[in-house]
């Protein structure tokens, strides 16, 4: 099944249902996607402190209600507790499992925070000509830990991660100024040229997805990555935390133009 | 004395000092003031998201720490209880008293919320060559409680206040196109045109501040008002809340160019 061009909230029901267990790369063209972080009260002040000091890496686009599974704002008829594919649940840092539905480990003092995702500037970088090189190779795009620090909230550090696509010398200045319109789903890159300056050591041995070709006369492009949230909450190892499994997102009824704002 | 030219550092040392006890209107030009909104912690949560969801008219400058009277990003050598040169107390939603001092007033659970101000899209736009009237008129400018609902979070609700000025027809596009870059200070207009539109029923009576006059050929447009948090955080009436006085600002050390990103 090709579900390109389907609707978010038809395909948000085969998710629901069961029927589609897949990452969500490509579906429902045009909409945004979103990254999943949910976590018990006690800790939402400060990691929702977070986000607002590192807008970047960590974009929100909704924060639920305490203990609600529904969204006002960016999806409707929504269950969160269903409609990702899979999810993971963390305890103390450590993987406990990946589930399809996590309905059976809903308390009432969870919070969730939906947090803008890269799907949605590359929906835009593409429309202008640039080539997402880890799309052509039908690969992960490659992510990076760097040494740049997020600023710290309450108990929430730790390094900053970011996504790399390398573009040509001549589509730089489109790349960062296309991008640069999205602030709501990570903004302009972080970082252009020389890897070493933000502390990655091997171009070729991201820390998350895959390494991808950097041709002659291209240069590589960093952007603040929604990974970062995730990797943060990891380092910092919480009793409880539920996320997405990578590439497995919620689809959003919020089209990809109105996130310019 | 003039504080047009002074720096933000030397001007807050001089009210720390009880030396400058007036509004900071004018001073340290091309310097962004902050509102202020100071509540225990156990209110902090929701009136984040509250912000997180109303960004027009509640833009973050900073959030302190729990506890702290110091600021980390904004204004360097600090003290949130000395550095405005008023403050207002109040209790169960009544005003409770004026001090240009709130030292003795501190506690460890209050959590400082430092929010953006109209003061730096004003200086843009009077760069940009487009008269502010209650500037000419040596007035406040006036702002009105709209009909338009802010996004509610937690115990957090109410109507969103605006401030207007009028724009000759041939500027509205430039007045929308420059306040536009820079929404860490409230952005572009929500409105522009009929005032009806919005609820506002009289344009000569401002719920607060002062009336302008609106000249044949001009159009009053409406912008996202710093006063928002402040009426909503009087009408749910918690049990202790500290403010600045109208008009009596932090001087921070972030210069308006520097909120365009």
């Amino acid at each position: 099944m090709d579900y390109t061009h389907a609707k978010p909230w038809e395909v948000r029901k085969l998710i629901r249902e069961g029927k589609i267990t897949t990452p969500t790369s490509g579906m429902c063209a045009g909409y945004a996607q979103a990254n999943l972080a949910i976590l018990p009260k006690e800790l939402a002040y400060d990691f929702l402190l977070f986000t607002q000091r590192n807008p970047k890496p960590c974009p929100i686009l909704e924060v639920a209600d305490v203990g609600s599974r529904e969204l006002k704002f960016i999806a409707k008829d929504c269950d969160i507790a269903t409609d990702f594919p899979k999810y993971r649940i963390y305890e103390k840092g450590e993987l406990k499992g990946e589930y399809t539905d996590i309905r059976e480990f809903w308390r009432d003092d969870l919070v969730s925070f939906l947090i803008g995702c890269s799907f949605s500037f590359e929906s835009e970088l593409i429309d202008a000509g640039i080539e997402m090189r880890h799309n052509t190779m039908g690969c992960n795009v490659p992510m990076y830990i760097t040494d740049i620090e997020t600023t710290p909230a309450g108990i929430f550090h730790g390094p900053m991660t970011v996504s790399m696509r390398p573009i040509p010398y001549d589509q730089v200045v489109r790349a960062v100024k296309v991008s640069g319109t999205m602030p709501r789903v990570h903004g302009a890159p972080i970082h252009i040229g020389d890897p070493a300056a933000i502390g990655i050591r091997d171009i070729n041995k991201p820390d998350f997805g895959d390494p991808v070709i950097i041709k002659e006369g291209e240069v590589p492009v960093f952007w603040p990555c929604g990974v970062t949230p995730q990797s943060v909450l990891m380092s910092v190892k919480p009793d409880f935390v539920i996320t997405h499994a990578p590439g497995h997102m919620l689809i959003t009824d919020v089209k990809n133009v109105d996130l310019k704002e």
